[in-house]
């Protein structure tokens, strides 16, 4: 039986988060180890969520990637963590790492870029923060909202649930990481009508960010490659494994299936890859290696 | 008459997020420019407070400064940031950029120490990201919640208030920057029982902070300088220009300072140190230089 695999990046997180306390403090949904942080007490209808996530130049963006799309991409990747907990989004903080005057005209692009995504979601930026670093670095917060104790996390999904991804999976290079639009409606509707019984946004590859989610459940798992659905111009392998799709993946209950193909609303595909096990069955991806892409590595 | 200055810092936020639309937005009662964030509409009776704030090695710490301080800093800098906004912490969300594997230990470390502050003001780190970087770097964002309404900005103070800071000025280094404690409970008490017009933290020096409180209320102002408090072993040009003080800076109307005075149940030192006047008279500051620690320079 395959071993479920930790990342470099988990293991990290396991370690160096540990003086932080998990227990659960007044008002905290999710906390530590889950996409968002959910947090209700604060109103009576609604549940907020936190995120923050950084892009830095040398990993996540290169020094010739258009800064503009640079900065786009930093906030589109904390949207879609905010599309998984099925939010709206209702207000970002920027923090800036910059080497040098200089770097100015760059960093300038960069909130252009940034801007200009926000304003497709009606998001305010509030705030932020403007440090001297060796690399260019955004760092992105936000803010979002969901109905009461509707957010799912990576945690509710059971034996017998099918495991479904939006979109396609693989075309992210060489410029789809850039330009992608996160999953925030999807992600929305999903949440609203209560489909998901778990959710996560596939920012590692699903051989890693499945993995996260079957861990989280203790479940084990059946993919099936064949119905895997690859973007133009990629692989099987490469589509499991290589990562920054940003798409949703989630674990639906049977008897809600014939109801979420029917109603799916939008353009955007909507694929079932699989289903979840009892966890001592273990872990089938066909030959497709449990595997993603690890920045810390 | 003396020009009120624009650090680097200052001119660097204003060029760079200028593509960020400073329109108000649903909700945003403070936005960009101000200390913290502010945003009402989603509770009755509480504003949001957010916050975001980086240390970085070789700015804010220094290579043998230990890591549990640095951690430590990290926070306390964010909190007091929600100190001059008369907030209460409710959730912290900590970014970190590490060079390495051999970083692992330091950055363990720093969690402890920021850990260990968290607890003291029973606030719940709920999430957070791990990134690689070139130098160890610490983003703290904060959320925090305030009474509806209640909450100063810098903008408030008007000719006749009087200038009031808490504490000791000039003692920052070498070691009470990274040791001294946020003036969270000073600050909510003072937003509670409705006193400050205008508030701040002292981050930068009294000599660069006083001229953003200035520019944002557009107001002159006199300081006393026999008048300021200083910290033993420190001197009057030190105590103006050194920053890193993280005490509150505030404006108080005049028929509010006998109350005031009576009422301050605190044994942090109050201390009045001047006054604000019409914009068209200037600012005074006895010889003391208008210039404060600029970490962009």
């Amino acid at each position: 039986m395959k071993k479920l695999p930790l990342s470099y990046e988990d293991l990290w997180i396991q370690r160096w988060t540990s003086p932080f306390s998990r227990q659960s403090s007044f008002g905290v949904r999710h906390g530590l180890g889950h996409d968002c942080a959910v947090l209700s007490s604060f109103s009576k209808n609604l549940d907020l969520v936190l995120k923050t996530d950084a892009v830095v130049e040398g990993i996540h963006f290169t020094h010739s990637t258009p800064a503009a799309l640079a900065g786009r991409k930093a906030l589109a990747r904390a949207l879609s963590d905010l599309a998984a907990a099925g939010a709206t989004p209702r207000a970002a903080l920027v923090t800036a790492g910059c080497p040098n005057l200089r770097s100015a005209a760059r960093l300038r692009q960069a909130y252009r870029g940034l801007s200009l995504l926000a304003k497709k979601f009606h998001l305010p930026i509030v705030g932020g923060e403007t440090v001297r670093t060796r690399q260019l670095l955004l760092s992105i917060s936000l803010l979002g909202t969901v109905p009461r104790g509707l957010s799912p996390n990576r945690a509710g999904a059971k034996p017998g649930h099918l495991l479904f991804v939006t979109g396609k999976l693989g075309g992210s290079w060489p410029r789809r990481h850039l330009t992608f639009t996160p999953r925030i409606a999807e992600g929305q509707w999903l949440v609203r009508n209560k489909f998901p019984s778990a959710m996560l946004d596939l920012s590692d590859g699903l051989g890693a960010d499945l993995p996260r989610l079957a861990r989280a459940s203790r479940i084990g798992f059946r993919i099936h490659p064949k119905q895997l659905p690859l973007a133009p111009g990629t692989n099987l392998k490469l589509a499991f494994t290589r990562g920054e799709d940003y798409e949703l993946l989630f674990s639906v209950p049977p008897k809600l299936i014939p109801a979420l193909l029917r109603r799916w609303p939008f353009s955007t595909p909507l694929t079932p890859i699989g289903s979840c096990l009892p966890a001592r069955q273990g872990y089938h991806t066909g030959r497709l290696p449990l595997r993603g892409y690890d920045h810390l590595r």
